[in-house]
């Protein structure tokens, strides 16, 4: 069984380097193309090294408090920190380097540019999810089981710091950029002339690439951490967490070539997730008994219905966000009001699913059953990063051809980044999901660990952990939001300061852009200490005090919660952008209502791109580290 | 003691009617002060009256439902609802009638106008308090101890109504007037020329006062009641509950003359609500065992820390607000993002707070000591209901002054006004922290109708049922912002065309007030049925579907979320009207980002005024229809 495992990914690699090898020979254009992406590269490192520090400082201190107790276990966490930390910086500089190919495929042709964006998110997502199968084979078989929740504590840890830091850089830079920018200064959005604009480009690879591939990497590993655990004490085979996955990794290589051909964008990027999933579907009633095979489809599904939800309630040609739009006609206000209202009302669906397969998935295979379900949903993983990354790119690509004055390439990057806004929108639901049902199926884990079969919330201490529960994700969400404003407050001086000589704004000087980025840089990195000490020790607060009872319960609120304001902020903020985008598209820019979408878009920028993703990390975390609480004491 | 009891109503009333009878001597003021009072009062009984069609048809469907299981419940029932509006109604009309008397007043003497003003809030409040006194009295000895649920009940559901349309009302008018007025025509609030102004006050007086005063209406009832069914099966004195609430309607009256002194306004207020929490410590140790007597103290030093938190993260000099308004110089989304992030911060307190009283509570008297600190709290309903009936008729005054053009007297009102803000953000805290408790006290009652001593999250089912009641809240604040957003869509077009005609913007023509009236009412009545089906329909809905442990679950989720929500809304809402307040007051106006403060101060107003002050009522209802779910099946 292990063999074909690691046939599997060795076949996964073997054609994820062939195909970097095909990529690399693409042309990378011209001077000016390849200089930007050379800054985009270059800034985006100097982050990562920055942000490098500041985690060697955290994994130093944990790992001697764990080699204290245990070496084998301190080896572990090491390990699972490294996976996270290489995957990331590999995908990273796989995006950073093919965004300028990219561009210029897309001065020629979309199927080409589609295709080199597509596969370098092939590539990145290929390498990402053949380390944490990997990882989890080296740990599980060099040490005990129990060490796997030090490797997924390891990879928790990193995604903590990648996603929160890298949320808070990418929109500092964004909203620093358009305030400036687009509000004041009345340029086009990633004008050259405006100095934050570098930076803007640089979030998006920190934000979108090394934050959700650190994001979707840990929910991966602790999905399958977690259902190998319940595995071992329901005395079932510790290698079935392990098939669905693995298939998932393979299946992706041929389905993807395979839709192609579809000429449409969209349906392209639509197709090859539902075939996926279809197939992983199939696979599983062929290998499992059938109420295994049901809870794998039932992930499956929830994962689906997912992005259905958020596609409806965010998707600028449908009647949720053509609301917010008409809203604004009658003021800035009521575009906030309303976006905040269809956020809201958004978030309630996939809960009620979640809760639902809960129910479902238990009746079939009772705590496993759940675990299953989080792995079956996150066997999805290989094509949503892909696409993910892929949106990145193209991301990038719309912006250097504009700060290059490429027309026709702009036009055709827009285009495709149009098609990754969708798809990086359903990847964020997904990643929500999946992360509720991980953190349920970590929190079952716990309590099998804990050995506390109930939790019974009728007393007064559990009900006590259960409301501060409720409340961490509110104390999160409130640090990061406040972190983004100060770096976008500190990125508008600056670049009204620079804007004071007036040849930058005339295009005959070149801005300082990397003032912006050392400015952003250091904003993030020191609002990241905070919120990182509020989730390591919280649970260590409620443990001692209340008792294990209590920290079940307490992790049963934040689950809840988090999960809600998740669902939340990532649709809100989605909307109050496809609103702008409905206006940009349909009506006349110079309305006066133009500037309300603006608002609706800023508002909405740090609430899914910073606040609500960091909720993922949080509530995982939180599990793993109340599960090492149990062990450890 | 029943005598003494019925001696303290009897005190408290007859000093109400002597007030009453001193006030309504006061001169009415110049005619067209009384033509514009009479304007209010006209419609804010129109609206009252269409709402009372809706309640009937509800109250109507209802018990007979009641009915046909016990009529005696179902008498109850309807007495329960009729207290509650005649205490509405009976406050409305105190109110609208002296706002032209204190308008009157104002133009001489800002302590006679505050006198007038206060005393009319304290005869209102006194009534209401009565009222719940001597209906519980009333049907405890008619009836046995569970038709109290159905008093209660009655109480809740006459709350629902009267808080959820008031609050739609209010904040669809308000924010109607302000964005044709303020923004567009730039022309002051309250100005004559805007059709929506009456409607906008209105508003004041069908939001502050029928929709407060229901709402702590019902939690003081059901608080009182659960604490008296929580005495009755442990076998405590069903009158001690009765006690602490009965001796602060008294104790009100003599507190609230001492402090007339005071010259400055804020002081005088609150120095009436911190004596008397004072006093009724005092009281509690001479009358009860330590215990209890500690529960009421603890109840009490919740009300004011609530208090206190609520003041620190909304009041206009302070820190945060003042960090809200440093936001918005550098744009408007960031003024938004940053009120946003302080409303979350805001909510944590309390509730871990609650946390604290709900651990230390049970530790000292079991589940009744929970329900003891719950009415602890509660008796400082008095002075905090009589001091939101005085911003309402403070507001009304300034509003009225402005209106008439006099210039004195819009000063001295507005000086009233704004210390009446203070304690109404106060106010609301305490009502958002007294239904927590009152629900948690309710929730206990539940579970030992059910028979349920244990409450098992670690159960699919029941996790399923917590996670759905997490939900609620956001589903019913959606509802209760989206009914917001349409009203005032209405009012905008409905101010934009009578704006067209010239001549209403230069002051020659009477625009067409009531018609802005009847439109805001049709639309906050429409919107008022579904959230009501819904607080109804769930708990039935759960219970039959997943059992009664997992509806005790569910109410446990509900609880929290909504309280957490609840607080975020109330408090992100009030201070963001205050970072309005402080630029009015400490910058020019004239400045860019007033129009973003202003922005913000209208993002905020659905937020405190109509979905926060909602929830309240969702999760109390929810609890007590969950208890007559056991009763009656």
């Amino acid at each position: 069984m292990l063999l074909v495992l690691l046939f599997f990914v060795f076949v996964a690699l073997l054609f994820a380097l062939i195909q970097l090898i095909f990529i690399v020979k693409k042309e990378k254009g011209a001077k000016d193309i390849q200089k930007i992406s050379k800054n985009i590269e270059k800034g985006a490192l100097t982050f990562l090294s920055r942000e490098y520090q500041v985690i060697a400082i955290f994994l130093l201190v944990i790992s001697i408090l764990i080699g204290i107790f245990n070496v084998r276990f301190m080896i572990s966490f090491l390990l699972g920190s490294f996976f996270s930390l290489s995957a990331g910086n590999l995908g990273m500089r796989i995006a950073t380097k093919n965004n300028a190919r990219t561009t210029n495929a897309a001065s020629k042709s979309l199927e080409e540019a589609f295709k080199i964006a597509y596969f370098s998110g092939l590539v990145a997502s290929i390498f990402a999810v053949s380390f944490g199968i990997l990882g989890i084979i080296l740990v599980g078989f060099l040490f005990e089981i129990k060490a796997l929740y030090f490797f997924a504590f390891g990879a928790s840890l990193v995604a903590l710091f990648m996603r929160v830091g890298g949320g808070i850089f990418t929109k500092s830079a964004d909203i620093g950029a358009d305030l400036t920018g687009k509000i004041e200064a009345k340029i086009p959005e990633d004008d050259p002339r405006n100095p934050a604009v570098i930076a803007d480009l640089v979030g998006d690879n920190v934000g979108d690439i090394t934050g959700m591939g650190s994001d979707l990497f840990e929910s991966f590993v602790s999905s399958i951490v977690a259902a190998i655990a319940i595995a071992v004490s329901f005395f079932k085979s510790i290698y079935t967490p392990l098939i669905i996955p693995s298939l998932g990794l393979v299946v992706s290589i041929p389905i993807s070539y395979f839709f192609m051909k579809i000429k449409d964008v969209h349906k392209k990027l639509l197709s090859i997730f539902i075939s996926t999933a279809i197939l992983l579907s199939l696979f599983s009633f062929f290998l499992f008994e059938k109420n295994l095979a049901w809870c794998v489809v039932l992930g499956l599904l929830a994962g689906i219905f997912i992005g259905w939800n958020t596609n409806y309630f965010t998707a600028f040609n449908l009647p949720p966000t053509k609301k917010i739009v008409e809203a604004s006609k009658k003021g800035t206000a009521l575009n906030i009001i309303y976006g905040i209202a269809n956020g809201m009302l958004s978030a309630i669906f996939p809960v009620v699913v979640i809760a639902l397969i809960i129910l479902l998935s238990f009746w079939l295979a009772g705590l496993y059953g759940i675990a299953i379900s989080a792995v079956g949903m996150l066997s999805l993983v290989t094509v949503v990063f892909a696409s993910d990354v892929y949106g990145s790119i193209t991301d990038n690509a719309a912006g250097i051809s504009e700060f290059c004055r490429l027309k026709e390439a702009r036009k055709r990057a827009e285009l495709l980044d149009e098609a990754g806004n969708t798809t990086a929108a359903i990847g964020k639901g997904f990643a929500i999901g999946s992360a509720a049902l991980t953190s349920l199926a970590l929190l079952a884990t716990y309590l099998m660990a804990a050995k506390k079969p109930f939790l019974n919330i009728a007393d007064a201490g559990n009900i006590a952990g259960l409301f501060i529960g409720v409340v961490i994700p509110f104390l999160f969400s409130s640090l990061a939001l406040k972190a983004v404003v100060s770096g976008a407050e500190k990125i508008v001086e600056n670049v009204r300061k620079q804007f004071k000589n007036a040849k930058i704004l005339q295009g005959k000087l070149e801005p300082d852009y990397e003032e912006c980025i050392k400015i952003t840089t250091s904003s993030a990195l020191s609002s990241l200490v905070l919120p990182g000490i509020v989730v390591i020790v919280m649970p260590f607060i409620i443990g001692f005090l209340l008792g294990k009872e209590a920290l079940g319960s307490f992790l049963v609120g934040s689950i809840a919660s988090s999960f809600l304001l998740a669902f939340f902020m990532a649709n809100a903020g989605a909307s109050f952008d496809n609103a702008k985008k409905y206006v940009e598209i349909f009506e006349k820019k110079k309305e006066k209502f133009y500037e309300a979408v603006i608002v609706g878009d800023t508002v909405g920028d740090p609430l899914k791109d910073t606040a609500g993703p960091s909720l993922n990390i949080l509530i995982k975390l939180m599990c793993i580290i109340s599960l090492l609480f149990v062990i450890l004491f």
